[in-house]
């Protein structure tokens, strides 16, 4: 069975097993800060300055925002999503939830642009912070991580509490900044654990921040990575809910490979 | 010792043995068609409309070409490159041989924009065949198969004559199409052979044709791939001599790895 | 659907589409020799002497022969297997054709035992040929390369016409080899080509002959390997038919993974 | 630069970087515990029947225990190693430290045969600990968990709190068990972390427990694996200093890859 309130679970699962007859020691807890490290610091790149019009959608390409409305979108309980559209973009409307897409992907190409609006303030890990889940469970960290350093596995590329970005490509806050993602899903033994993991790979405005990333697990604010057994998922992204001023999202879309 | 006369290499080597000592049987000759296969033909994806201007390169890229002068590149005897520069680009001049970069590479990502001229004639591999050679050994193919059918493994994005791509993303003649490609290079056993291969990821367009695909050796017109041990290598551009139209290169560089 | 029938497929079958519409060409056929080559040729190594008792199988392990019957193997045509029984192992009968298992498997660890008959004769590939597939499909060769040379991808651990074995660990005629062979089955994309493709270690006589390798398709007497999509399948071994002496089988059992 | 003395850190050092030039907050303690796990416990296998009889080492095998001497090995400060020497074995001697060859080695498979004795006391972990440290760095852990639970990543064959072994395939006190090990060491990238990480495949007593595993850093006692530039390393045995009897070893040798 696939495990669907993933984004919801906090802290240390060990993997679950089915069999499970008797009872054993738990993993000891832990804190948030004992799966952050701060070096070594990935070297800045400054993008290419983007080109004032967008690259449009492939044809085979299924439009997940196209401006307009989120009729492909669902807050966490299926319902209507609530953020709020605007001007050709979406932006994360606090205290509303996460949002996922209502359609499950397997392996994929995704295109998303987000941007941090002008004026931000907050730091480290509190300034314009969200997330683009895959198949709903492994974390792609969005972050203003311009000029505001932070925990290497936190930084806006890094699969979250696992592997920093290649570089810090980050465009400044009022750019856009764009979100090439290619994944492919994992597949499972019959225990539960992955028989061939997820990887991934990530370029920010064009650079690259992870090459055929082997992804862990899940990507839990406190903890080691768990291993759960799922299916096809959708692509979420995050309400973190901090004082940070709210992200905005537009240009989206995702060709099934 | 590295290979440097490859590209000019025609035919089929066996795996080459610096021990060999004794006379044993070559392979037997083939024919080119004999590596060629047709079906299944990719799937046909028109890419999203790209924006007039072009992304400009990171901040740490190495400018390979920038419109101006093919300073960074010489022909195959170390010559200055005889190519021809006009109007922010270069253009193949038939007969003049390929060219390759002054300096040399492992692994890296590189973007590249080529464009097959309007009006172009000829079809199957006649049309606008040129191709881009990683490390100077494995040739990524170039060509223009809009509306031109060809064998699959020797479609744009190709793994020539090895791997086909995921799907055909061209733009038709006088569009300029992008290539972004992110190399791994091999390492290598002390026998000369892989210890891990050579990996590729190609995106024509922004769409993906290649992700993370191994390469099995290099890429002969005749034969089977060869695994020849080799160190760092230039990007290298062919001529390929042929009567269908020359095509047009720009906006070149290359982000180590 | 799975191809059943591979085993006595011979030649050059491109990757098969179901949606091909249209005629397109073929590979120009090939001869066997193509597909052969002779150097390097793998160090010798002498293996280590046997115990005279062989390794007991695990307590989790299906018992595919137990010295006693060919109970857990049929031929081609789902009839009962025509090999012969005799004196706690199994000897090829030429011309009853290959036998595999009745049960089929996914991934696995194989043990298996064989011998050359002592005063084998012939050379080249006709000396004791014979090969087990994997999940039916996928050759690892068995001959007699002990002091018999022959082409380099067709040795005794070999994937077939692909990938030679790292060493040869012969023991002579008459003495028993084993093969430990661990294999990783292949994922497949919705257009029938590999998604992950399936790779094998394998030891012979406790030496390491495979690591790991991706095996790059089908494993035909002639022509490239090819792409075939098939789900679980049996251990076969093959009646090779030529005029060299029949081997020997004993002590197979395999674990699912 | 190697980092020599990894096999006496402990606790958890953040990645390092030879660049870092201002202070960055370290990641917060932690307590063994966190980094076990207990379930799913690994099915229990029982073995084969060992032959009375080793194995004999394969002709192109460095001999490092042929029953004689610890002429091949030293302590951990290049002294003479302290350890027993007695009846074709050699035994823990506790408080005289690890023990580790002289030569170091890069790619191997590794044969090495380990003997709980019989009437051991103590339970989990204190109960025949030790460990086999690949390159010196990455210990594959021994100890005797028959019938003796322990947390999973710490089982016998378990890359130490990292991945367990697919199965318990332990033989009894008393009896010996064998390792064979397959490795493929890392190769770095200029910034120190992998370019392809170390990989693992071990079986005990003839039964897979790794397959190509990926080592995802060291194994410390404490805390998250971390990524140390290294070069050949040596094999280290571990003496663990617990209460626990002393365990032996015989029948070591390995090859070069």
């Amino acid at each position: 069975m696939t495990k669907r309130n993933l984004l919801t679970t906090i802290g240390m699962l060990a993997v679950v097993s089915a069999f499970a007859q008797k009872e054993y020691p738990s993993r000891a807890p832990m804190t948030p800060a004992m799966s952050e490290y701060w070096t070594p610091q990935p070297p800045i790149v400054t993008p290419g300055k983007a080109p004032a019009e967008a690259i449009g959608a492939p044809s085979d390409a299924i439009i997940l925002f196209d401006g307009k409305d989120l009729s492909q979108w669902e807050n966490s309980k299926g319902q209507a999503a609530g953020w709020t559209v605007h001007d050709g973009v979406f932006t994360v409307k606090k205290g509303t939830g996460d949002i996922r897409t209502k359609q499950k992907f397997n392996d994929f190409q995704l295109h998303l642009e987000w941007c941090i609006p002008e004026g931000i303030e907050g730091t480290n890990q509190a300034r314009g912070n969200s997330g683009v889940f895959l198949q709903g469970i492994y974390e792609i960290q969005i972050l203003d991580n311009y000029e505001n350093e932070t925990y290497v596995n936190g930084q806006a590329g890094s699969i979250y509490k696992q592997t920093p970005p290649l570089v810090n490509a980050m465009n400044k806050p009022g750019v856009w900044n764009t979100f090439d993602i290619i994944y492919t899903a994992p597949t499972f033994k019959k225990d539960g654990t992955y028989r061939t993991p997820p990887r991934v790979t990530v370029l920010q405005n064009g650079v690259l921040l992870q090459n055929n990333t082997t992804i862990l697990g899940t990507t839990p604010y406190v903890g080691f990575p768990e291993v759960v057994q799922h299916g096809d998922g959708p692509i979420a992204l995050q309400d973190h809910g901090d004082p940070s001023a709210p992200i905005s999202f537009r240009n989206i879309w995702i060709r099934e490979l």
